[in-house]
């Protein structure tokens, strides 16, 4: 007979198992546990707030959107079509989405000591009630009692808003979206803080497919003749304006390398007008991409807007899933970064700038220690984003942490983003940066390098005052 | 007076001293402390196994052969003459063996807190039931125990192998090996499974001394004319049927770099009359090695081997002893290496294919985190396999499980090689791995992030079914 | 009411709160924690020993010069004026040193968790007596304290290295540099040993703003024809005699990068005719830079002069900032580093040489075990320094050990270099290094990888015999 097993939460998890850290960790953590969370960058689909429709079941909710999960499953074998996954061309496999849900029930034991897991397991036992473990035998139990939760009003998404203690949150938009479901959400006269962040991308790659077409776009939103330098750069400003009234505090960049260039106007305009014309190379292209960044940065002192760069990434490595299911299916991959040489342009013009604010995030840990905490610790514009995507895991933000205190302190930092789109998990997520954090910051009081007041304060930075300065959420 | 000190195996070697994370250690290990030793991966001799003769003494067996004992040494002013390792024209100093161990018992503090140490103090407690610690005072008492029991038929090598537990070893051998020690093995009617790899390395390196010599034996024991890219491949197809009827599941490729290319035929065809005419540039022969690679990685989907591939090496970097001494005599030096570019073109073509599988080592674990976990956690071929070399201390296992866990997870990794010509070494070398496996995973059972049967069924894979599977020796 | 906060150093600091590791660490520490000071690489003063003369007050002795203090200030918009820091100029702002201290002691907070809050509270505590912590409340109680201290007799530069227990220190000086203050020190008849090491960075990098005149005084102190390579050659091996007269032991060189090269004659004097031109490119330079390296290394054979590479820094990155402060105000950046190449040319010439020794440093931690454990662990010449500069914290010097322990072992390492130029701190320095190398054997030893006895001997030799031995300080 299959029994069974029990699913907990130890309220212990993530602390040290030696006595002495456990008990400072659990004093430092329970003055966090309950604070708000600020999310002042992520993925979360602002319709969802402003419609405030149900979700539709357990495998759209959890499973569909969620690269981490369907990337391992792929990697063991399960073919993304039998997941539900959508293809490029819009279209599905047709598949019951409770054999999709089987499906990943019958492999949860792949994500085995994976963060995946544990914000899982967070969301199923605290947000659903949950208390057995997912597993082939339950699978039917956690599809139904999921779904049937979701269609409560107390999980529709601005109920989970406010239970989840959110203070604020970001979401993530292209200059070209009209931002209608964040003027929604404010005309609607709920009180949720959503607000959006400026990324650029599309109409900044000239080696994206869409970009002609995004330029197009970016013309028609603005008013500008933006095929010319002068005309392109004025969109920016007024859609940065715009994206600023509506509350965006930030900018976004995901660029290939951390690239920065500060070219003189006349090649700027030369170079733009080869990319215009798609006569770009791929080292046009990237003197371009580097040449907009320091742009950014200089809109950036003018309107206030924090800029952070998140550099690295092969996207879409795998070529025949991109042919088949288009972008975002957990086939990028980080690639080495180089900080150094690549920000100096940037940091000649604005690196001494009172009000300039610049977050580096990266895929590369090597240079945590050699380059990213050394820039960091000196540069007063410079500040480090958080343990990142394929690192936002326990072990991660631990190399994090000790791979950049000593040259960066902790108030180079700017605490935890969760930089999801996986809404439910966000209180789980927010919960293991601050669980590690504490449990880092036991460590060296056990150790007896910081005292334990010291360290609460730290961690109350860390969990809710570094984000608000960092981000200018005041 | 000098009083020999005693040398003990504690039960609890390498198992975190925290008492929790300890009991949970034990009870893992005591799971996986007895099963049979799986060595899919290898550099043992199998003459050994086809002869079973007697070892000849402590010096030939454990000191002459390990580049890990005799690099330290050599670190430290020994002369490699000193410890009659084989000059590069197979004439060796004129040294007694006994003189030899006893420079090398004089010099064992060298070896504090390095693997070697461990390793070495197993196989002389365990497999030779030695009680007291090696040094100058007691190194002929060594040299004589051990050179005795070497006479009795308890030592010879196929007592060993049964002895150990060995369920299945695998060797490597170059494509001109005639495989005899395998076929005398098989024909002996003793039951050890003793199986071959394939590793065409001396026939794919253009860069390597003996290549034309190499070919032109390809040529002989294949009847084909493997001057002509045709006929080169499939001379490879032949040889590879061969050693899969010898037993191999498996082919080894141990190149600079993990480049892979995908040329058209004509193309290969080209650059083959390059590499055969001795006209190839350093460039040409890297090239070619990646072409080789994608070649080998076609014949693995028709022919089922796995493919393994062990990149970025230095070999003979000291080019003083590499003229004095000859080859793998210690002076192999890491290298940074890319793999996110550089498997592209070989994944490109086969990557998504159900059958295929690719086992990645490195040498650079900057590349764990960054570029091995997420292409295993991505790629359905892809799997990582062990620490490797100068990484399998335990430390190095440590870091690799920390570096990988998060974006592979365990299924995507192989469990333990031991890769290793040092014979008696080989259940040190799985026990040492054993172990690291159940502390890491006591850590994670501690911390309340993974429940302790699951830790005990990750271990049991870890030890022995994940590299049967991944090696497929069901 | 503002309540001071007690300041205390716990007799268990670093080490860790696992009781049987604690119990280890603190009996390896009491054999070590007296040892004298063997200090053979550090920027502190000759003058002050020369001279004696008391230190001014608490801000320009603990706060002015200390990089490592300032760049955290600056990184949080603390402007370098505002500490009364020098401009390039030599000028300085009117600032008033208790106010700089204030502005210091306001912001203390911001090294919670680095080395320099633990060297600074150390320094309060120990050599100044004070028991309240560092804040803006206690900023002029700190500041009287020590500026009155400062004024005694007990306090004076030779009054301090006696206390501290200095058995030898090393100073590091220019080749231009006439040592005066070393033959005044030799000559006061006062037993401390203050030694040279030799520096000729100023005269090897042709990239440096002041070579062309840093040359000819190269040429007036040693009579030699210094533009011709022959002459320039035989001012170095002049003026490493001077040097190593005056009690120098050691070289060191402080490049860009790790490159060596080996030119014949013919082709380094017409590389060196080009760089006394001043028609050097940046790859020129860096090839004479290179090449000067297996100079310096021959002549390392003949007077046996200890080498020492510190590779890859980016100095002043910070553009604004050189031109306003200068060099060495912090904003150097560490670089991605190589060295298996680099190193080849001068090891292919000297690698084997059992007379020759040459330590290397680094930046660039993802060399530890890849690169730089591998070859000291092969090459007899080759000798890994400490952990160095960004990465002299606890963590840093923890994952040296780590990641080299297996491949180099202890033997191949040389203890630890304080590397400072704050005289105040160099045996809180020290004693950091000493704990944390005990608590590292005690993990060994709490996990059964070392008897207890062995790690009480690797304690001392790190402590004191291997830079002594490595330093030929004997």
């Amino acid at each position: 007979m299959n029994v069974a097993k029990s699913l907990t939460l130890h309220e212990d998890r993530l602390f040290s198992s030696d006595a002495t850290q456990r008990a400072i960790a659990r004093r430092l953590y329970s003055q966090v546990a309950q604070l708000p969370i600020i999310s002042p960058h992520g993925h979360t689909d602002p319709a969802w707030f402003a419609g405030n429709e149900a979700f539709a079941n357990a495998t759209e909710l959890l499973l569909v959107p969620d690269h981490y999960v369907f990337r391992m499953l792929y990697s063991q074998g399960v073919a993304l079509d039998a997941l539900g996954i959508p293809r490029a061309d819009g279209s599905r496999a047709d598949v019951d989405p409770r054999e999709a849900w089987r499906l990943f029930a019958a492999n949860f034991h792949l994500f085995r000591g994976t963060p995946s897991s544990m914000w899982l397991n967070h969301v199923f036992f605290e947000v659903f009630g949950l208390r057995v473990k997912l597993d082939a035998a339950t699978s039917d139990h956690y599809y139904d009692t999921i779904t049937e939760a979701l269609a409560t009003p107390a999980f529709r998404p601005r109920a989970l808003f406010e239970r989840f203690g959110i203070e604020v949150i970001a979401t993530t938009e292209s200059p070209l979206d009209p931002l209608l479901h964040h003027a929604a959400i404010r005309d609607s006269g709920w009180g949720g803080r959503v607000i959006t962040a400026y990324r650029p991308d599309p109409v900044v790659d000239p080696e994206h497919g869409q970009f002609p077409d995004a330029l197009r776009q970016f013309g028609q939103i603005t008013g500008e003749d933006v095929h010319t330098w002068d005309g392109y750069l004025r969109a920016h400003r007024q859609r940065r304006a715009f994206f600023a009234a509506a509350g965006a505090t930030s900018t976004d960049h995901g660029h290939p390398s951390a690239a920065t260039a500060d070219l003189s106007p006349a090649e700027a305009r030369l170079l733009f007008d080869k990319v215009v014309r798609g006569a770009a190379t791929a080292e046009d292209a990237e003197l371009f991409r580097a040449q907009v960044l320091t742009e950014m940065a200089a809109m950036s002192l003018d309107d206030g807007l924090v800029m952070q760069i998140h550099p690295g990434c092969f996207r879409n490595h795998n070529h025949g899933l991109f042919q088949r299911h288009g972008r975002d299916k957990g086939a990028d991959i980080p690639l080495r970064t180089e900080y150094v040489h690549a920000l100096k342009p940037l940091l000649d013009r604005f690196g001494n700038e009172p009000d300039f604010r610049l977050i580096l995030f990266t895929l590369d840990e090597s240079t945590y220690s050699r380059e990213l905490g050394p820039l960091a610790g000196h540069y007063p514009c410079l500040f480090l984003g958080p343990a990142w995507w394929f690192h936002d895991a326990p072990e991660g933000m631990w190399r994090f942490r000790e791979q950049t205190l000593s040259t960066a302190g902790f108030h180079n930092t700017v605490g935890f983003n969760d930089d999801t789109r996986a809404f439910l998990s966000i209180p789980a997520r927010h919960d293991v940066a601050r669980r590690v954090d504490c449990a880092f910051l036991a460590k060296l009081v056990a150790e007896h390098r910081m005292d334990e007041d010291e360290a609460a304060v730290v961690a109350v930075d860390l969990a809710y005052r570094l984000p608000k300065r960092a981000y200018r959420l005041d």
